[in-house]
């Protein structure tokens, strides 16, 4: 189902400005049987990008009652929230009195038979890089041109996610996943002040991490360093986890970080 | 008046890949009596941007009708093009067999009391910077948020548009314009192999130049030297060729290559 300012209709304006600059942001999360995953903070993420681009923010009631709408059909959704600055037709100018669109659509989850989660993802290294902007980094916009690229370079249904490099050659992460790595040093993840999407899983993570002691640091990680790494995850609202097993030629084998980054996820979901 | 697929509706999908990711391109142009502006350069471009994203060009025959229908009602438009990859439900993996969607966009000519193509406009120098990406370089996407960003810096009516630079310090363009500049090497026009727009205007400009024997030199343009040009003239397909008389402190007059090249394009609109 969805939803477009509350209307339950599959039109939005032509002249949204999501459609004609990617002038909005989004969210994508699960919601079982009623519930949306971490919903307080895909709500702070949303209202912390929307401040990022300076649009205001649908109210935290009035996207939750949508979302509860939009997915009450199924027991098993994953729904996506976008916010666009609404319609315009002054060109690249904001309207002086912007009035946002908010569009919350509901679709089936995936089901992945090979559970993923526990047996780990095949993976590749994309050659789209990422673009380095640090007043958009971190910011889920709709400005994702390069993950669609990156996207296209395989259709090997075999492999699950390909990481993208930035123009320094350092990873960022996957086309559509955050990175942890555990090596000699510990577990760390991509430093995203330059680029790259500061995910809810990865925030989540981060925060039991510290919570529970574990030192995980924040910091630029290079091909090498990712390729030599003992464990890769990647995270992301809708997968949870995923452990790496192949990538670039080397076989890897899910082991014990990756288990506690899954429980630190299921202990936290609130 | 707004054809989407051919079709007399302000409506497009909630799920259309163009709101989604900004996976499209667009064409912006003056439709006087019926005529497009440049419409086989239009056409050209646009094709050439649908390439570079592998996204299918609607045929120009059917591009051309739907022009002349949505602007049929007014002597005066400004007519934008969009084509997207058309609906998905998959994530950032482009459909196997996309399907294009198109929209058609006429709205009437904004008016410029001031004449700024004799006179002369005010122009800033924004903050925003324009990201090195070479693989989207060139291309009028759908991907417009620093456009947005940088035009956002400035309210004030009397100033007509802004400069952008990239991350390297080299000036761009305008938010919404190609720039050319003249100095004692000549004429010169900033290299966009890295980021920024290369407009139908700016290559008709280029073009006229060569055949009249005219020296203009595509090359990276530092702010310093942009700023101690004798003329300044900013192009797109909408304005034509505004002459800077305003930018940073310093007073510029309009001078005989802005007309040169308003010259060039009066003739040269087939």
């Amino acid at each position: 189902m969805i939803l477009v300012n509350g209307a339950a209709t599959e039109a939005v304006g032509a002249s949204d400005r999501g459609l004609a600059y990617g002038d909005g942001v989004f969210r994508t999360f699960p919601v079982r049987g009623g519930r949306a995953s971490a919903w307080r903070l895909q709500y702070l993420k949303l209202a912390e990008d929307c401040r990022a681009l300076d649009l205001p923010c649908p109210p935290e009631a009035v996207l939750a009652e949508e979302v509860a709408r939009a997915s009450a059909a199924q027991e098993d959704s994953v729904v996506k929230i976008i916010v666009t600055r609404g319609s315009g037709e002054r060109g690249y100018e904001p309207p002086r009195i912007p009035r946002p669109m908010r569009v919350v659509i509901a679709g089936l989850r995936a089901r992945h038979p090979a559970d993923p989660a526990r047996n780990g993802v095949q993976i590749c290294v994309c050659r789209t890089r990422v673009a380095i902007q640090p007043r958009l980094a971190g910011i889920k916009h709709l400005n994702r041109l390069e993950n669609v690229l990156a996207r296209a370079e395989w259709s090997d249904p075999a492999v699950a996610e390909g990481l993208m490099l930035d123009m320094d050659g350092n990873v960022i992460g996957g086309t559509m996943t955050n990175l942890f790595i555990a090596d000699a040093s510990g577990l760390a993840t991509p430093d995203l002040s330059n680029c790259g999407v500061a995910g809810v899983t990865r925030g989540r993570i981060l925060a039991a991490a510290s919570r529970n002691g574990v030192d995980c640091r924040i910091e630029a990680l290079s091909l090498d360093r990712v390729l030599a790494a003992r464990e890769l995850v990647l995270v992301n609202s809708v997968i949870g986890a995923w452990p790496v097993r192949a990538v670039a030629g080397r076989s890897l084998t899910p082991g014990p970080e990756a288990m506690r980054i899954q429980s630190w996820l299921a202990q936290d979901d609130d």
